[in-house]
């Protein structure tokens, strides 16, 4: 059986596996205060070009959005995202456990509708200039993720342009990077150090990029409170922190996150072309590890006999939308196994 | 100067004035323990025949919204609401406040539009079988307003529907009756027994229809744990809970509530007539005491000389749309000076 | 029957009342935005000597507590009180609804135990300089009532006592002042300009010193960020917030709080004197409304035929502990007749 | 240098380390509905006597804690907690982050002082009779650790005792068993079985006893609500979930949890014996792991040159209270070493 199902399924880089295996014996202090959390903080503040950042490990990607965005948020603060975005759709309201809404704007292939976004803000200002600010759920941060859940990624362009409207309403812009290598990897004008340039806050993701779980937050924005306290305070610090440390250290050693990234997205291009080839019609131009097609539902019932995707919904009528995902785990012969079944 | 802004600018129908001078020197118990509040919870309870319910008596209507929902919701449960409900755009994430989501749907009227709330349902519970229920905000309940926050009001037929469609899906059903005097005075075929028949709880809007303050919550639905120290807990027990029992008690004493209630309608009858009369555009057919017209501004220019109305937001090119509220309290001099302005 | 069960069961001063039975017809504009709540601050800040300062009217004690310890903190920043502090036992843990924890240190006649607080302190940053602040709730305000639940009240030496402590640690003082007025009517060092002058924030309370309902928040420290979206957000925002407006203009028009204060003092000093005279054991010394006095079961329950009050708790073999409660309504005339039973 | 700070600074037992690497290329569904968690459910659940128990995988104790109180508690009630319990005193307000206040009794040794514990329910419903319950924070749980704090743990007759109780007022007994182990390996009458008869919920810690991280939670009362939704709800679900699964696995298959876990006491044992034949001075008698000494200080200025151990107060003039601490992977010359400095 073949798996393109998802970005989480294998466990790590063997490099991770064999450093955790080497360390296993040694004696290290807990709660992210080791060295070698240390030293993926110096690594990780080096790749992004941004010395001052504030680098911080957790668990996973709801966690992180979770606590971010707490930090960005007081009161009737609220988040802005596509109302596809992860933390509107997928995160069971973790963002409105801590007491803020997500304020959803209308998407086009998965990211935030720019100009939808900025009528909104217009007319909000608008309206709450002659009503009172104090009724409404107030704008604080526009959340993105690029890659997006749609594996498409956001132009430089495209980031400036959210960076100035930031800036017009005094908003702060945090970018979910679950899956940012494949993102960096894929056909792209966008480096890290744009993203730490352009963001106050962001995420690199561990879990779905050779980890076996952990994401990296970077607060570029000295504003924005973020403290050891509210980790704690949320149930999110991990006593043995050096896991994520160790994990973080060898993922930005010699641009490992980067290369393993990019074994991802060449495999998931060679998989796109042949869908292409075949005739099957992409739901979104995606050049990122994930692949959205719409495949007639004689096709799926052949290839389910052989393949696991991701099942999304019926699309019209006799066709389904799924997905192909590959990760930096997947091998050519995995690839060319399923490009035999199409 | 006129004023036809809203209808919480008076104070309190002097009914309920002249009785809290006259028991202004006994002593009484607190917390909403005494037999003010135990007379009114029984007539409310005629009044809905509704001999089970439970009937609490809290300060405003955020508040209310706020400890209905949260007796309805525990951990991702969330609430559905139209996406012009006033939980979702006018109070300030006070529903977030206590971990809930928002969950918007489309409106027609500022009424849910039903077939949209039921192909969200299909759509959700057809998604979540496939990738677990777990990831998503849960729907819990369905919170509508009714007068809407247009002055618009659900049928009979509507309510029905909606219940069936609770019935099918687990769903409690939570009316928000700010203006629910305004709604029952209207030209409708919904009567408050209905109310109470229909939802699992809902609330009876003092503030808007005659009291200094207040609101009468009516849970008929056993399965929602609604408690005094939940009330408490959020900061809402008052001190001097007579106060809301007396003002309740007087309303639902010779049918008050209705009566003062038809007078907002029929004024404002008066002037949707009047107004259509003399061809301005409503913007939504209203059959209670809020009228949303569209008004050409070389006209508002001039009124605006004399009348205090709600401005809402430009319309189209020179025109814009207002809002003109009646209330219990508004006279005939008042509706009088206003028509001769129009 | 006499009832000396608390300050809260009389409605509010006559003066009042006639306000808002003058007003009643007139419009106002909502949410505190109207004239008298704009005329109430400036009178306050006059009588608080504080020209700065940011003044909010809430409904409720409970309800302002837990929006100024809001403000006050963030994550697991917690609010050190007395065991016997209102917060700590009275309110149904709406400060920790908030997400907060109170840090409960030891007391003496219901005030903070001051050595204690400071050895809490010192051996807590001890600890946590050793083992790191982020696992422990970390100190960020002291919260005292002044009058205290046991009728006792600070002097300046100890409010000055507590401001130098909380300069030292960087720590708020907020004090709870729902019976403030019985306080400064009281035989006593401290004016409302040197609460204000000391404490970062507090409130004025209404509810128990002749109005219907209501309580003064008073931030005079910038640093507090206290807003109107905050108040919304907790549901605790009033339609008609011209009812608190002018229940605080009326009462610091011509020194009305302090008058009516001690009227409530001196009947319950007649009381005190009279109870001392009889022989009874007072449980504290207290100089205000409030008086805790030791009374034999057989005593009790003659006086039970004819006085209402506040029963506490069995005190040793064939006592009990009861208050005795005043307000700014207790005439002679209840005075007297409780003075004959005793 | 020898370390004796803590029992989280090894990684995990080889046996782990090893699965982990030989599973790491499968492809694994994830959230933890993959066969190694149904396996380790199964085995815990056998491991207890208890078929029906309800068991899910979490990454860490404050995080587990949180969430288990938060699904026994709702609305104004709190957890009963000894004062010197983990989550009144180290776990950064996280019980209160969700809400519910910790209601701190006495203790004895780390352990709830039953007697005052006892006088506190009596004196509660008591209290609350007279006054209404609805002002207070209602008692939902007990929370106790076994081990504690101290390293003590609790007899069978002291969990029945406390059965009992719980029974008696309708309380929930949770058992923090992040040391659970080393309590079980020790010297007791207390097997996990009757863990899991005398508890409404326990959890398992794997993260201080073999694991790398991982806590399991078992619930064996139907009556709380504990859902997938809630794990995520707070940011708590891990997209790997077979991580845990494949930890719990391993350490309940062929007894390893109580293997490793006698190792770290007996070590535990034979440092303590070695103290007492020096005359050392126990701060407490531990049967497990924890030792606390109270030490002279020229001595451990003498031992910290080759020792660590967590440094915990001054005790009297010239000595200091230290704690030394095994854990599972404590070799016989890490002990020796230390023996041959004491």
């Amino acid at each position: 059986m073949l798996y393109f199902n998802s970005d989480y399924m294998e466990g790590a880089h063997p490099l991770i596996l064999k450093r955790l295996h080497d360390i296993n014996f040694d004696k290290n202090v807990g709660y992210g205060l080791d060295p070698y959390c240390e030293s993926a903080r110096k690594k990780i503040r080096e790749a992004c070009q941004a010395p001052d950042a504030e680098v911080h490990f957790l668990v996973g990607g709801t966690q992180t959005n979770m606590l971010v965005i707490d930090a960005m948020c007081r009161f009737n603060d609220g988040v802005i995202a596509a109302n596809t975005g992860h933390i509107n759709v997928h995160e069971s309201g973790a963002i409105e456990s801590c007491g803020h809404k997500v304020i959803a704007v209308d998407e086009v292939d998965g990211k935030i509708n720019i100009p939808a976004l900025e009528q909104y803000l217009v007319a909000f200002y608008k309206e709450t200039s002659e009503v009172g600010i104090e009724h409404y759920v107030m704008p604080r941060a526009i959340y993105i993720s690029t890659p997006t859940e749609l594996g498409t990624i956001y132009s430089l362009a495209e980031l400036e342009q959210l960076r100035a409207i930031c800036d017009t309403y005094g908003l702060y812009l945090y970018i979910d990077g679950a899956r940012m290598g494949y993102g960096l990897a894929a056909d792209t004008d966008v480096s890290l150090p744009d993203i730490a340039r352009l963001a106050d806050a962001f995420y690199i993701g561990g879990t779905k990029v050779g980890a076996l779980f952990g994401e990296a937050v970077v607060i570029t924005n000295p504003d924005i409170t973020f403290t050891r306290g509210l980790i704690k305070h949320r149930g999110a610090m991990v006593a043995k922190g050096w896991l994520l440390g160790v994990q973080f250290d060898t993922l930005f050693t010699d641009d490992l996150y980067l290369r393993i990234s990019r074994n991802a997205v060449s495999q998931a291009m060679r998989i796109k072309q042949a869908l292409e080839n075949k005739g099957y019609k992409a739901f979104v131009d995606s050049p990122t590890n994930q692949q959205f097609y719409v495949v007639d539902n004689a096709t799926l019932e052949r290839l389910q006999q052989h393949v696991n995707y991701s099942y999304i919904s019926p699309a019209d009528d006799g066709h389904s939308l799924v997905r192909f995902c590959t990760s930096w785990a997947t091998t050519d012969e995995q690839v060319e196994a399923l490009l035999a079944l199409l």
